[in-house]
């Protein structure tokens, strides 16, 4: 980075955080923390700080992570920090970006904002930003960088097999979908969601000749697994030869996983945005990278 | 308050929200609060607001509760809040109010900062403000109110015993158990930590004599409830006729209740600053009256 600079991470991350900071050329420096039994943080950082910081932490479960973020950021400013990048290789609360009925909270907006308020630039991996087209206006912050998770996942697809179908499982999956088989030039396509009267939501394959293909489901996140198990079934059912999935971000609750694999799902990768043992690619280096780039 | 107001509560705080609304003459909306599998929250508001706004959140187990206030607030003034008060009944994040070691967060500075930027006056009872005098300078809002649960207390003892003895837990508990023994002029004094080495932490009891008294102990807050305990058992080893518990916030980690009980203690009493079955006192009359005068 051209001088000193520290990486600040949470125990939890450790892994990630020393392989980035190795990549990048940054000093790796772990945030003690400590939980009272009424819920209260206590975190202690390193007692000085150079002037270029890096902050290190993926927002799934985000609220106590913002809270943690809200504490070390302010703190980095206090003990020497004058440009602290925010590195969230997964980014919370982008998918509430309007208000579909009169009182709901933008969520996107107000934690954008926050977000920006502590830091002085964000580096993030496959943001699901959906009405908007480009971060700052969802994370207003001087410098922001957006990292595609889904060429990584592109190029591991090419690797596996030789003429894949990628599918996105509805259409806010285009956009990835399109930009990963743009890379390798795969047919692709994307199932759409159908709406059975208030509660029922069911998907429905395109118009595609799936018999005999691998195909690949690629989407940014996977959370309960339900669409993405839905349309393997589908799939499978319209003779595909076999289904495997790719996601950015392994948010992957509960019994996600099972899901999958009960749906007929053959393999199932991710980025190391989230720590999770489906991962497969890692985004650090596109990230050191990003860093290099930033100072 | 002159013209329409009104509340906002969560569903978990209902009782003490709708007691407090008709108290204060204000129109209740609780939030709605829906939590995504992933951890993200959805908050709704009423579609419209008035102009003065009150939004309570007893803030213990405190951080998923300041994403929601950050939502709810910054939500509230984009629907017509101008003057918007958070009445927290218990305060978090007030104990953490200096660096013991460098780098040490103070996370008394940095919550207090965060929730002054959210609203324009706070109401609170028997914040843990130790090192300084006024709340404003932990919580810098244009206007910062005060309440007493310790004087409360004092009046339900003063029900119960006709002349106790106030004793507190350690010197911390100095300021309340003065406040509550000069309203009733009882007798008082503070038990004193000593410590044995880097760990083990004991308690003394004062040079007092209090054969065949009935001791309460009091506080702003239990947590563990281990100081307590302890102190719970020399003084009736030192011959009290009973000792009971009075604490304004029940935050009650755990096993806390039980081990009270175990150490001897007759009866746990608390304000319902947080819900608890030992809820004796009810802040709600005082928070009311405060929110008239601040209109």
């Amino acid at each position: 980075m051209g001088y000193a600079a520290s990486l600040l991470y949470f125990d939890d991350e450790a892994p990630f955080a020393l392989r980035l900071a190795e990549l990048a050329g940054l000093t790796p420096h772990a945030i003690e923390k400590h939980r009272f039994p009424d819920g209260e943080l206590k975190l202690r950082l390193p007692p000085a700080l150079p002037r270029r910081v890096v902050l290190l932490r993926s927002l799934h479960n985000p609220n106590e992570k913002l809270i943690e973020l809200l504490l070390a950021a302010r703190t980095a400013r206090e003990l020497g920090a004058q440009h602290l990048t925010l590195v969230a290789p997964y980014l919370a609360y982008m998918r509430q970006d309007m208000a579909f009925q009169p009182g709901e909270v933008v969520s996107q907006h107000i934690v954008g904002q926050f977000i920006a308020s502590l830091c002085d630039a964000v580096i993030t991996v496959d943001p699901h930003l959906h009405r908007i087209a480009r971060l700052e206006q969802a994370v207003p912050v001087r410098q922001a960088v957006v990292l595609s998770g889904a060429l990584l996942l592109s190029d591991w697809i090419a690797q596996h097999h030789t003429q894949p179908f990628l599918m996105g499982p509805d259409r806010e999956s285009a956009q990835w979908v399109a930009q990963a088989a743009k890379r390798h030039d795969f047919d692709h396509a994307v199932c759409q969601k159908v709406r059975h009267g208030d509660q029922a939501v069911d998907i429905a394959l395109p118009d595609v000749d799936v018999r005999g293909r691998a195909v690949v489901l690629l989407d940014d996140v996977a959370s309960s697994g339900r669409t993405v198990a839905k349309a393997a079934e589908l799939l499978l059912a319209a003779g595909a030869a076999s289904v495997d999935v790719a996601v950015t971000h392994a948010l992957f609750a509960a019994d996600a996983f099972e899901v999958l694999k009960a749906a007929g799902v053959s393999q199932v990768w991710s980025t190391d945005c989230i720590a999770h043992h489906t991962n497969a690619v890692s985004v650090a280096p596109a990230i050191a990278e990003a860093l290099r780039n930033l100072a």
